[in-house]
């Protein structure tokens, strides 16, 4: 199958690109190398070395015996999606091309407006692209399971049969997202089921949850292929910061009371399934909705897993909590289900601390690189709009 | 009370700055004169003929015995804005700068990526700007009845008490948008939601039906201070087509089945309904929505109605469905809430034939320029993304 991957350059994208190429699949890419501006804004470097561009496709090449073709361009720029999908001809694409940080949307009105036009014109531009040259491919777009927020309801898998007053329907659950960010997600996600009901488009929306980890089987022991692994506030996931966090002996950090409960999977099974969801597409015109993630996790409990995993390898890791520079429930139900990846033949790994083992061993490595950045762990943007350091509880 | 009216210069911008002074109330306002163009792009001109701003509001001081404090700016510009309502001081601020055409967004990828930047933006400018100078001001934004799409389901305001899977909670009643545009307004409701709950902002989110008619009795005998009203493709509502239609002796032209249902509401409705909201204004932190319609008519029903008030006026009114360019339920359940307007003592005019026979007669006067753009009538823009006229079933 031909894929093409917007945010290729990215921490999900690369490795994405790897794996499909590995499955067998031709893999096309486009990035502006935003995510290395960003994380660099926010005074921070990825902890794994990362190659240019140019050297990273040369890796490609070498690995796996076949080009990456890359284009260099900006998804705002609607010549160039278009241009991407006529030279490539794509069969799926997936939509990896946003900007995917909440603190980051939240820091002020520049930023926000920045999130709201990036994520929406990227997309809508990749809408008109497939609908004017590829019609019949299959849009795979990155969402988050953070769209449903935390309701007091179990959460289907984007829609869900009700009664109401005598009268039933099935309805898109609703969305209760956050942030600037999940927001952008959550409009997204609309404008798509727009586009599949008025132009026949095909999509699969993945409600992901947090991934961790620093690598995928198909990276191998080829340093120049590594994937990017963030730990700064706005770009660094909280399992990953965690880590980042053990391996230079500061203490891991749970916002507020720590009982958020959140769903996770290992970077393994999130290629895994993006694997599966390419390669078994919805019919056209069909909007389908995955939940993607393997358990569902609080963040005390994830805290604690590091500890135990870190202790063996040496390291002393203390858990503290902190303010939540954040506005959310910190003790909530949470029950989301994630059948449909399982029924496509998802199997997940299930075995969080060998991944973290792995991860604490990696980040061992690049120790003097988080070292060197470690003012970036501690979070300052305020989702009331104000920009100083959270203390410790 | 210090009221500011984002889009002063449109169809309900305009009545409402009068509406407000007779209330008693100071008025600003801002405007870029947007719609003028977009009307003007579309081929069409507004049937009544309209001032410009420095008439307008030199008939707005001989009517009104005092100034509309106004800006000539754009809402995309946040510099703009905060100017505005630093100056003003406002506190309330009612948000009609949208650009509102379904058909106009779904014209082309420029005119929808054009309304999903003005709207959000817009609103988000307004929402930073409120937060940093004004955070007790009362937002009261026009979204539309549209946001909940045709569900099989009754329609509440905004929110609504389900149990699912046994547990209970109250939700965002989910929206179904059916044009980028209609999609911005939903984008829109859940942004400032986020706001409301995260900078503890107030607002009323009114989910408006289709408004019609020529005229509010503010606007008395003064040539001067008339509304404009739109009877193109895209900016006229489908009532006020109909009676541009039975003016100039086209056939009146309900889409596909012509069983559409929808929420309509006279002109004078809606100034009476905002200014009833204004004057209830919610508590700090609070976002409330309002369904904000007189009642649910079908389309063709109220052909019929212009056809039966038309003929003593010497009309002879044709009636003969056409074509739909839209992607829409034709024929559907439809029966949305309207009690939280009642209940703050909106008296309903209730007499739709009264307000249409005001309506033909003052759009007779203008039959010349209606005929002189007659072809901006008929609808060729078409929710599949091409562009030719439809035809009469």
């Amino acid at each position: 199958m031909r894929v093409f991957i917007a945010g290729v350059d990215g921490y999900l994208g690369w490795p994405l690109a790897l794996s499909l190429a590995r499955r067998g699949h031709d893999v096309g890419g486009a990035d502006l190398y935003l995510r290395r501006d960003w994380v660099a804004e926010m005074g921070s470097q990825s902890a794994t070395p990362i190659r240019r561009m140019t050297e990273r496709l040369e890796a490609f090449r070498d690995n796996l015996g076949k080009n990456l073709e890359f284009r260099k361009g900006d998804l705002r720029d609607y010549t160039f999606v278009l241009n991407c999908f006529r030279a490539f001809q794509p069969e799926a694409i997936v939509h990896l091309g946003e900007m995917p940080s909440a603190p980051y949307s939240m820091m002020d009105l520049p930023h926000a407006a920045f999130t709201m036009t990036n994520n929406l014109i990227g997309t809508l531009n990749i809408l008109y692209a497939m609908k004017e040259c590829c019609p019949g491919a299959h849009l795979v777009k990155l969402g988050t399971m953070g769209e449903y927020g935390t309701p007091n309801l179990d959460i289907p898998e984007g829609v869900f049969t009700i009664e109401y007053r005598g009268r039933k329907d099935t309805l898109p659950f609703p969305r209760q997202a956050g942030s600037w960010y999940h927001q952008t997600k959550v409009h997204d996600s609309n404008n798509i089921t727009l586009a599949c009901r008025v132009w026949g488009l095909r999509a699969t929306d993945i409600m992901q949850g947090v991934v961790f980890g620093t690598r995928i089987d198909e990276m191998g022991e080829d340093e120049r292929v590594v994937t990017r692994f963030d730990f700064d506030q706005c770009f660094g996931t909280v399992l990953n910061r965690y880590c980042a966090q053990a391996v230079i002996g500061q203490p891991l950090s749970p916002f507020g009371k720590g009982r958020q409960r959140r769903g996770f999977l290992p970077l393994r099974d999130s290629m895994q399934c993006l694997g599966l969801t390419l390669e078994n597409p919805p019919k056209a015109g069909e909007y389908r909705v995955f939940n993607q993630f393997e358990e569902v996790y609080d963040v005390t409990e994830l805290a604690h897993k590091v500890q135990r995993v870190g202790e063996p390898l040496g390291l002393k890791v203390e858990i503290r909590r902190m303010e939540n520079p954040r506005k959310e429930m910190e003790d909530h139900h949470y029950n989301p289900d994630h059948q449909k990846l399982l029924d496509l033949g998802y199997k997940p790994s299930h075995d969080v601390e060998a991944e973290l083992k792995v991860m604490l061993n990696d980040l061992m490595r690049y120790r003097d690189r988080i070292q060197a950045r470690k003012e970036a762990l501690t979070p300052d943007i305020r989702w009331e709009g104000t920009r100083h350091k959270v203390r410790f509880l």
